[in-house]
């Protein structure tokens, strides 16, 4: 499939902002950025996710599946974000399999949606 | 625009169930499907939005549109709810001007999602 993993590069995860430093989003995305893509999805910037009391938050999408957000992430979580991105899109409908989820995602979800109509 | 209404009939919002009485997401179904219908927004029962700690939950969506995940809601919310699910269904985008927005909505947003890619 063709997923998208959206990360919102305005979460400030608690910090107050300083001048001249990224917030915690951005390096969020920075380092998903910099590490191995995971297979079959787009990383993509997105401004504010509207999860902001349990940031920084990331969104897992495709057409006709279920989407995912998830919450309280850091850059220490790169590799199983990119992981689970790539379960993610490996699947037809959006749903992995509990077991194959990285712990971040079993524990850490904020929400999911259903696949949009057509 | 054509938008549908998720509801978490799963959803027991912190409550012990009890047996022969519906849990708090069933109830919050039950009360929106009684209430008067809003326009272009049809309402449709999910099983779990993942949203657990945070329920009920309710979920608006749309083709081509930002999608809204709102949790901490009960029955005495349906009359905001409609109203809003109203509001988002009378926008192009999905994206209601915020005073535009009920209370419920602007201070119980879980997340949001961007516009799935065709």
């Amino acid at each position: 499939m063709n997923a998208t993993l959206f990360v919102c590069t305005t979460c400030r995860a608690g910090e107050t902002p300083v001048e001249g430093k990224p917030v915690a989003g951005a390096r969020l995305y920075a380092a998903l950025m910099s590490a191995p893509p995971p297979e079959g999805v787009a990383i993509a910037p997105v401004e504010c996710l509207s999860a902001c009391s349990n940031g920084c938050a990331v969104a897992l999408s495709a057409p006709g599946c279920w989407s995912y957000v998830y919450g309280r992430l850091g850059v220490d979580d790169v590799t199983p974000i990119i992981e689970g991105a790539a379960a993610y899109a490996a699947t037809t409908d959006g749903l992995v399999p509990w077991r194959e989820r990285p712990q971040i995602f079993r524990r850490q979800s904020l929400a999911r949606l259903p696949p949009q109509e057509r």
